[in-house]
């Protein structure tokens, strides 16, 4: 296992076109079919990292801000974020695109997280993530603030802690 | 459209089973094909309390605790807590059941959001919910701290505005 | 191996939404579909009532009466009505929604058989089911006429010997 | 529309490999997709009778007595065996075969019923069938018997008129 | 294994109906969906032929000609035109069915390779083929000059080595 | 419609993970499988030249070399090479990827051709194609010899006027 790895290394392009069972009956595809391909791409992404077998961990809040429709070109790229010990935070972008149209748009973000496993499905150490652009830095830094929130969220972590989450409601 | 409606009135009950194509290479259901059942089942429970076609607006962070095998049996069960003008919270609740070995375990709760919409994709007003039972009074009521939290992390509320959200952290 | 079962305990409810792929070019369900969802259903049923591996015996005669619309949202809910040695018999009823124009009808209803087996795919005796509603109590006894038609169809049985079904024939 | 069609013509050979989506936790295909195969199957079959649209009226009991296992093809032949106004009975008969071990055994036979419809879904004449081999003779001929059975078993038919069922039962 | 085997005895027959997700926005059949029907269909002939698992070896260029519309029944007819060593050479035939409209067209045509494999996925030997029909020894004839295009088209024969092919184009 | 476009503008990456379902008895993905897969990356790319709905036209001869596993990460990468009036040539690369154990292989190459269609399925002119790097410019040029041999072996071209197929086979 290197010690280091880079968020390039891990980075995924998944490409699906929205066929007719994906869709509702307004012909735009559903939101769990979206957060369906976007667990695969991510796993993938925490999977390179890693070269471990992943298991999803959670997934943040995610909003469907525009509807996709039938038809559309959905494109979604991943990358890791920070890694601790044995798991992975990934960002995911997705965009939609009408190609006879010529038109694409950015659609969602969402932050999935995976735990590194070996045959046995036990969590094992995963190398350490060095950001390198501003933007991989950035995201690096605010993983911690997300984790917090999802150690709050899911009652392991007491509010009061929550040091770098207490600073996002900007309270002395 | 009636004034009010029940929790009760858009319980859903959805069954399925474990296949081949659901799972990783552990065996184990996938987080994103759980992911899909649920916003199946929940917008299944918005369209019967709103009586019209539903669109999937957001899920809150899911944590994914225990593994769910191949040839399990996951069950969810699925009720409106509280409807905002054209849009409702749905509470999910997931078990998983070895039914050779006897053996069901609760393995993930979700919150999702649908927005109900007209034939042209536009928003349109449901009816308002009364909670019942104490746990839907408690839910109905909880409905508010996590919308201002979705909208904080959708960036459509400024955190220093979000009372009910800012209370969880417990600061003066 | 309990001795005694209950009906209740092997209840089922399964719900399925229309989708594309699920329709004939009038935009219905295909019968053989909705035939696949219930056996999945009846499976499970058998399943809870054993604890064991089953596999499906036989599906009886089986009507469409009305059609089922792309978008509906078809609920199952599957019970065991009696026990034979290692065999079981469930009733299914299958209701399908047009949820946004409230309209709910009763479809279909079927009876399936299922035997238990272990993990060599032997034949193995699961308990036997006390009914105890007056619905469960006719069931219980009507699986037995339904139980001689499937041995006669099957050419297992004379259907001179077929007493309980000779009956249906009102013949002296 | 012809006045007569022969059996012949609408012979449909469908031939399918069972992966492992199809199977059961033995590695055996499921019941429930064997109906949806036959089903699909003999709908053909009652199109190239009919050059019609045509929907499922019922599927006659089936039993299931060989395990078909993972990775065998699964071969199936149907024929319409006779026509009553808009409905026409399809005979299906079903082999898997174990190909790398030269294994082919016959596992089940099915009656379906279709009723040939027009764009708006409604009934409309067919064909009649003339059968020619002597076992197309003898399935038109018990076509009449099934069909009373049917209709009995559906409600639609007291038993006591089933002229050609009670024969079945060798009753004076 | 036998010594000799004849055309006629890996026929397979294979058909489809178009569902909506097999079909583009034009509600034509993808050919992707077709290239994958038909490499199943091939590979249960060339099983046939080598009672052997068998793996793909290449595909030969496929044109696709005419539309084949939603709800079209695409009829598949394989069979092994010749076998080398291990490997087997597929021809198919493909026709599209409008069945209501009584319209059936051949659409594509064929040659899929596959190599016989034992349980580790090594090359085994297969039986010789014996062409009987004037086609069938034409398709035998045919076989050398389309496997010396496959050669040299993997860059595995040189091209002026390619005999039979030159010959096609007609210089001396 | 512009005049010229550059073949990164058509670029297209497309990641599958091979699931269970994808595999043959020997847990290897499926050649038709991937063919499937390729159409789709494929057809997206000449939809992004054209900015049009497209329809495949024919597959050239694809070669399956490397077994790809079970759990093995497919990635594509799609580019049009050369456009002819309404039609496209689109070249694909596919790698394979054992991410755990950090393997990562070439495994095929082939060429789609599609043809530009309006909202009637008639052809359509699209733009032509101006390749940039030396690679590009290589595709682009051979593209007249891959044509070539298309029109000869779909019966359109008389081998005798394939100048440049013939110079394939070095005769003078």
């Amino acid at each position: 296992m290197p010690k280091l790895k880079y968020p390039q290394e891990s980075e995924v392009i998944m490409t699906e076109m929205v066929l007719p069972n994906d869709t509702n009956t307004l012909n735009n595809l559903m939101g769990g079919r979206l957060l369906h391909w976007m667990d695969i791409c991510a796993a993938i992404s925490a999977q390179r990292h890693s070269n471990r077998i992943v298991v999803t961990a959670s997934v943040d809040n995610v909003s469907f801000k525009e509807p996709i429709r039938l038809g559309n070109i959905v494109t979604m790229k991943a990358k890791v974020t920070r890694s601790f010990n044995s798991s992975m935070e990934v960002h995911l972008e997705v965009w939609a695109e009408d190609v006879p149209a010529g038109i694409r748009v950015s659609t969602n973000q969402a932050f999935y997280t995976f735990v590194a496993v070996d045959q046995n499905g036990r969590p094992i150490e995963v190398s350490a993530l060095e950001p390198q652009s501003d933007e991989e830095k950035e995201l690096y830094i605010s993983a911690l603030r997300r984790r917090q929130l999802r150690l709050v969220l899911g009652g392991r972590m007491n509010p009061a802690d929550a040091t770098e989450l207490k600073a996002l409601f900007d309270v002395a």
